[in-house]
């Protein structure tokens, strides 16, 4: 096995979609076979933007990892667990918030879209720290390598600065985290990536019928209005599924678009059943857990408690390292 | 016994002096008879601004523990604990985090007025939320009352802010505390409240010719050159040890010294010898416990364990009324 440790996870504030899948689903249930992976269920980060919702976030705990188990992720193999059941998150938090300016914060891009996309006048002090916190979430548990969005490097960043200042400062107890960038999936809309916020995503628990529906209402080529109109695939949104989830024959849609020999009802009917196959398997997880509301529940208190055990054992360190390890 | 629960505590920068005593610790040996009082040894806010001096903040943890035993808080009525064995009060501090903006913090006039005399142009992230850290020093233990200095109302304010926030959002399961506001002490230099950063304070362990060698130094009425020059006794510091240590005796030093009939030397002395009756005790006190390390040790153990099982009770009612409770 790799001795690289994963760290990743969601944010707790619904269920997860394709956007998702392709973005680092897919990935963490192949890295799983190779790496120690903890995933993380963010509800303590998800509380930074949806505070005013406390019995969404709780639901919706259960509801991304019922997604988790859907798509593939081996609870024997990966360790699921609860961010907020995790105290040491919050006691590295307030560590590395020593030895962060406010200004640097205000600077990271990601936080500026972020607060700009969700129209904040008026920025909240837990969310300016959110790469602070997220750097607590890899360093609990001694991560190496974070799976993320490309969006998330100002925050690989963040975190690896705040790493190297403790390591400087007392001991080196910390590894510096590097980033795994993973693919990214356009949304529906064909305006920017998949998201649930925006409103053009698929879920990972759409049945058959709904994906079809969420295709039919998918942008197209605008150029094409008659089905003998040459395409242009590389700028339809749909063509891009094509080639996420039927990679050999997107070729040929590509010819036949180009052409004008397919419509676009036909080719979004290919689409939705290449995403329907990808997600039957999901579904019939998904249905069995769904039964098992116990067998979940299990998942979580045996996947937070392995968490727990490493969150303590690095906070021993911490505390040695800080000299503040007056007795245990 | 009075309901009220009182939180308490110090910043472990160094060892504690009269200004401490006379602001603070003398009230609290009194307020330890009536009501429940949790003493903080701050040791993680001591981090906020010597982060990068581990070994002295743990070292002052013993020596004001010393300074509060000396003085005559009696470990089996307060309970002394140390705040970086407390995770709940992380825990809190990320909680509370999400309920205050930026702004607001950066218009705290105490925050504003310590980071001008710190002369820092760059606010640490860590240190501009000082406010929050400390609201959940005080939530965690559902303290009511605060024995602290007039500098600290806006932080008191924050942190009423903050738990009514809680209270509305989820349940109302904190208590929003009050301030009570101790005496102040003048520095030997007349230039504003003692502090061991001024240089102008006598230590509470000071022995008796320390205290005699320092009023020695102290500045007194500029216009007394002679002894025979009419003194100001009110504008002079050294009369106002006189107030606090030799309150019968006051009013005769101070005729004495608008007469022109008592020199300064000699009120100095009077003053110093007030100071070292006080002291005396407490060095006796403070003797029999450093030669005890152990029986030091074992009190901040059962303190900190007291205060560990108040805050997984407080803790378990903050998840619960976030809806985040998922097992125990
Ligand atoms: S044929 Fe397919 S790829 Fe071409 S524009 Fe229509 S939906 Fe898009
Ligand atoms: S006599 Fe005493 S009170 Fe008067 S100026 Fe001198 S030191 Fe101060």
């Amino acid at each position: 096995m790799n001795k690289d440790i994963i760290l990743t996870g969601d944010r707790t504030t619904g269920q997860l979609h394709l956007g998702h899948y392709v973005g680092s689903l897919r990935s963490r249930v192949q890295l799983q076979d190779e790496y120690k992976t903890y995933i993380l269920l963010a509800d303590v980060q998800a509380l930074t933007t949806h505070y005013d919702q406390p019995g969404m976030i709780a639901d919706s705990v259960h509801q991304v990892t019922l997604d988790y188990l859907a798509v593939g992720i081996d609870p024997n193999k990966a360790t699921l667990f609860i961010q907020s059941m995790i105290p040491e998150i919050a006691e590295l938090t307030v560590i590395f918030s020593m030895f962060i300016t406010v200004n640097s914060l205000r600077h990271n891009p990601t936080i500026k879209n972020e607060a700009r996309d969700r129209g904040y006048k008026d920025l909240y002090y837990g969310f300016l720290g959110y790469p602070v916190s997220q750097a607590a979430d890899i360093a609990f548990c001694k991560a190496t390598l974070v799976p993320a969005g490309e969006d998330q490097i100002p925050h690989i960043e963040t975190a690896r600065k705040l790493v190297r200042r403790f390591n400087e400062l007392y001991a080196p107890v910390l590894p510096e985290p590097r980033i795994l960038t993973g693919e990214r999936l356009g949304g529906l809309d064909g305006l920017g990536k998949m998201s649930k916020s925006m409103g053009n995503a698929i879920s990972l628990n759409a049945l058959p019928d709904d994906v079809h529906a969420k295709l039919a209402r998918a942008k197209t080529d605008p150029a094409r209005i008659h089905r003998s109109d040459p395409g242009h695939p590389d700028i339809c949104p749909v063509f891009a599924y094509h080639q996420l989830f039927r990679k050999e024959e997107a070729a040929e849609i590509h010819a036949s678009c180009s052409n004008g020999t397919i419509g676009c009802k036909d080719c979004k009917k290919i689409a939705g059943t290449a995403i329907n196959e990808l997600l039957s398997p999901f579904r019939e997880r998904r249905n069995y857990y769904e039964q098992r509301g116990y067998e979940v529940k299990e998942i979580l208190v045996e996947g937070t408690r392995q968490a727990q055990r490493a969150a303590r054992e690095t906070m021993l360190e911490v505390r040695e390292a800080m000299g503040i390890r007056y007795f245990d």
